[in-house]
């Protein structure tokens, strides 16, 4: 049999901002999502989090630093650190986080999505 | 700033079937590892195991199923499923697991690599 295909999950994926699980680790989820534009700043007080950009590229604006990824740029959100994510083109990213991680942390708001396997 | 980026990072590892741990969220590891050939069977007994084919094809072949992850393609292996991991071409893979979990499982023997970050 065949794995899953990432492109064949983000084909599936609409919404900007929703991150989906596309696997389970343990607690752990794998997940993927498409942005574009600016989400809320944030925090995740009891986890890091793991960005990886499969394609596009994505800021992450946080107190002091920005970082910015490109594709096959990888960096680790250490936990209880406010951020903003941003992207000014259309971005497929792949993350890594505790499932009960809701996306837009402590900020919660319009843009919460629900935990969703494909 | 700049996030790591996997190509920089596989091009520091040189031997096959050694992880290398490129990223830690919480007390998971990000790793890396470049395969080619035939790795040993074992089974991580307390831990599912993640696998994305970055480039190549590896196979797992495991007790009445085989798995073929080509680029871009995923797969976990569940907790107490032994395994053999397989390339028959130089495959670059990403793993995502628990630190402690040790890349020949339950099999040790000469090919056990110490957890090393890079």
């Amino acid at each position: 049999m065949r794995g899953d295909n990432l492109r064949e999950k983000l084909a599936q994926i609409a919404e900007h901002w929703s991150p989906k699980t596309v696997a389970t680790v343990n607690d752990y989820d794998v997940r993927l999502a498409k942005v574009h534009g600016e989400f809320v700043r944030h925090t995740h007080h009891d986890s890091d989090e793991f960005f990886l950009v499969l394609e596009g590229e994505l800021k992450i604006l946080m107190d002091g630093i920005d970082v910015v990824l490109r594709t096959g740029d990888i960096y680790v959100v250490p936990r209880g650190t406010p951020h903003k994510p941003v992207a000014a083109v259309e971005t497929s990213i792949m993350l890594f986080e505790p499932r009960e991680i809701v996306n837009t942390g402590d900020a919660g708001g319009e843009l919460t999505a629900a935990r969703e396997e494909i």
